[in-house]
């Protein structure tokens, strides 16, 4: 297993298919430059430099700063829509489905929370454009969860008067554990994903 | 009303306190500055311009940047306590209280979300004295929240099997509404603590 593909809090390194090996090295240099100093306070020299490499390396696999932000922010999107989708394409009742995406989801954001830090703060960054893709894997993401909230309110098996905003809020819980959750804590990633499966089946007001 | 006062999202400005008028109208422009550049990537020189002020007056009122972003989260942490504490000490049922904390703590979140996010995502930027003060607020904010579950289970109003884990939850729901709230979006602030609210008491098992 190559440094890229070390787990972190059980997790896969999302950076596996990006080659070659030094595009690989200097992304993951910008995600802890970002996630330590921000955006704006990173230079291409910085990233270089963690990664071994002189600016010269850098340039020949990224023009820009934004590029890197960029490629992170959207690996970082798929990978989460990724999760998202297989748990609400999955086998089993509404509740089910929920609770496998709501613990898959919060694992990932746990095991990578400094990527999803750097995913979820630095958006503002971006330009127009790349912003523009952003927000659309993120009406992805959205629409995965919906799509499970729904199908349960239509058999019946949740109570939920405000489809949107709960969507909203059960995204919004498992992304900040982003914020808070440490490595050195008292929770693994999967008992936090426990947790929060049985405190969203409580929103939706499953029946048991 | 001046400008220290103005209401953004129906909550007053918490810089009231903060005297003179040129101290308060650095510490708004450094609020300014963080969110939209990071801490690392701002200067004491930009805060000053911002203010319209020279660097050099910026220095009588702060002797550095970090004691300009300590000044921001205790102001920013003590009134998110202060809302937490006047709903937790109101009269009322355990489900009365827990609800009006929620809505108040989205109303704060909501309406200062610039504040907000500064007080949340630079946290690591602050020296470990200013750290550990900080820390120990969070843990105020915690614990009345806590205690509010805790009574409703002791009266057995609430159903909560892991106490500590759904407070974290519940703090952390309210606090990410400063993450994706948008002034020009569909909701106001009353409107999301209404829902958080109703979610909240679906999350602790509330009776009906």
């Amino acid at each position: 297993m190559s440094a890229a593909e070390e787990t972190a809090g059980g997790e896969p390194q999302p950076w596996g298919e990006v080659n070659p090996e030094a595009a690989r090295r200097l992304l993951m240099a910008a995600v802890e430059a970002f996630a330590e100093r921000g955006y704006h306070a990173t230079t291409t020299r910085d990233i270089a430099g963690r990664a071994g490499m002189s600016p010269a390396a850098l340039y020949i696999h990224y023009k820009t700063k934004e590029e890197l932000l960029h490629r992170i922010s959207r690996i970082g999107h798929e990978k989460a829509l990724d999760v998202l989708r297989t748990a609400a394409d999955s086998e089993g009742s509404p509740a089910d489905r929920l609770a496998e995406a709501v613990r898959s989801f919060v694992r990932w954001h746990a095991g990578q929370h400094t990527v999803a830090r750097v995913v979820q703060y630095e958006l503002d960054a971006l330009g127009p454009e790349a912003r523009a893709e952003i927000v659309t894997l993120r009406r992805q993401n959205e629409a995965a969860v919906r799509g499970i909230i729904e199908d349960g309110v239509g058999t019946g098996d949740f109570d939920v008067p405000d489809i949107k905003g709960t969507t909203v809020a059960v995204l919004s819980l498992c992304i900040d554990v982003a914020r808070w959750f440490n490595v050195g804590g008292s929770r693994t990633p999967d008992e936090v994903g426990a947790l929060y499966a049985d405190l969203v089946l409580r929103m939706v007001g499953a029946k048991k």
